[in-house]
């Protein structure tokens, strides 16, 4: 029997959500939640689309619900709501927030029984998995974190909120002579800007001044000042063409020493490139919704991260097959 | 009260261990035990060394137990030995054998109501993990695993045992073309030969006819026969002062596809580069002792593997300070 999969929330990553659940055989989507008025909602596999009231009495018929709404105010509400009647997932990012976001989701999972999943993606997800393992080998050493080539979702709609932007697509990029510092193991200390660029490509309203706009952008506390920004302006058509997709992906590098004189180095590394961002995380989450369900079938309850849970969970394969063919 | 650990055999991975062990605070080194005369086993922290007999008595006094023999002899008798005795862990990694040693090893260690990890390291170990993760994530894709720089062991052993050498260091080095290919997501074809060369530095006997030797390398079955070999011929002097070191690493490379459409592409590479692999796998291990004392004193036992235990049984620290500063 399928696990039973609920997606609320269709907009990139629901849509991924939706395509990675046709990549695992195990898993069905019974439906996907909205509050907007369900009938507007085309989805692309045809699975029928409910409103999110829905939900107050699906627990039959959903065994995990994967939550895609948005860090800052959706999910900080709803994982804690459908924890109390559902195992859920979801991809919380705001990483200050984690601690007070996983005590609520813990509370209502372990009332209702339920396992909660929270900050499921590559990073919050895969990164903090490689961040831990590494540092627990290499206990003497270094972290290094570099994002990118990619499009920053946040940093983009900075942009777009200055006055006389239509469009922005930024790309944060790490530096190569420092990457190749971090990696030669010669722990390096880094400043912001040594780490990443940032590059922006600008569709400007007609008549803007731009001079004022590349200056704002640049100037811009936390989101632009730190680091070395470069402004492009480019035509709508050009926006469409070039700059459609949402790449990602970065390493996240640890390097150490061992031996009784300190004497040998080493390097870790764990790089993703990544076509769709959100469909990456999407496929991340899809593999940790398995896992919710399997913790639950055994009597976990709780609010978990990718920390929590065996690597075995993940896989519909069995101990033995896994022990056979990946070990 | 620091887990008091135990260490059986004293070669590489024996010394690897004792030194990970001073940099983990949480540790403690109580003994090596040896099957040779203890007073003729010089150790490098001046801890006790016991002849292994006094295992049969010592349960009060040791909580892991690393098994640092090899796998062809020792360890398929030595785990599920003391796996009836003491929560131990191995570097167990004759793949193939797998499955019967964690039988072997689990029901000793199921009836003795201890934990028994196998196969821990960096392959088997790091890079089983990193196969496992990335095929639950992209479920529809391809995996590559490159070995190399580095010293192999099993290589050098088989060029020594040829008539006229003296000694020999086996370098295992991965092609830059096909590495490059696979990380550009080209999903290519790649036999034996076209993944890997070998290196050969060889110290002859006196006299030793040179060609033969090159020659019977190059064609040996299973180990150089498939691959394209390189034969150098060095002096004693030469082989001390250059290849003195046991350097190695790798890369486990997935890549695969998602979307609808299946047109979006990812990579995701976990690469390592050791200074020294017997210490790199010993700092492995250390992690993995701190994780089978944690996890039997919650009450699992039996046979685990990597794959089965949760990435916070690792570290010292509270799920509180992970969840903080490394998610």
């Amino acid at each position: 029997m399928s696990i039973r999969v609920g997606i609320l929330g269709y907009g990139n990553l629901g849509r991924g959500v939706e395509s990675a659940i046709t990549q695992n055989p195990d898993l069905e989507l019974a439906a996907v939640f909205t509050r907007r008025a369900p009938e507007s909602v085309k989805v692309r596999t045809g699975v029928k689309v409910l409103h999110a009231d829905e939900l107050e009495h699906m627990q039959d018929e959903i065994d995990v619900l994967v939550l895609c709404g948005g860090s800052a105010t959706d999910l900080p509400v709803q994982t804690p709501h459908y924890a109390a009647m559902y195992n859920v997932v979801d991809s919380f990012d705001t990483h200050a927030k984690i601690p007070e976001h996983f005590a609520a989701v813990d509370a209502a999972a372990k009332k209702a029984g339920k396992v909660g999943i929270i900050s499921c993606g590559w990073d919050p997800g895969m990164f903090s998995l490689n961040r831990l393992y590494s540092n627990c080998i290499l206990p003497e050493g270094q972290d290094y974190t570099f994002w990118g080539k990619g499009v920053s979702q946040g940093h983009s709609d900075a942009v777009r909120r200055i006055e006389g932007v239509k469009d922005c697509r930024q790309y944060t990029i790490p530096v190569p002579e420092a990457v190749d510092a971090v990696r030669s193991g010669s722990n390096p200390e880094l400043t912001t800007r040594q780490k990443h660029t940032r590059e922006c490509f600008v569709v400007a309203e007609e008549g803007a001044d731009l001079a004022r706009i590349e200056n704002e952008i640049k100037t811009m506390p936390n989101y632009f000042s730190d680091y070395d920004t470069t402004v492009h302006f480019i035509t709508q058509e050009e926006m469409e063409r070039d700059h459609s997709g949402l790449p990602h992906g970065g390493s996240v590098i640890r390097t150490g020493v061992t031996g009784l004189d300190r004497e040998h180095k080493h390097v870790i590394e764990y790089s993703l490139k990544l076509d769709s961002n959100p469909e990456f995380t999407a496929s991340v989450i899809a593999a940790y919704a398995r896992a919710a369900y399997r913790m639950n079938q055994e009597g976990a309850s709780g609010a978990k991260t990718v920390f929590d849970i065996a690597p075995a969970y993940l896989s519909a394969k069995s101990g033995e097959e896994l022990r056979a063919h990946l070990l």
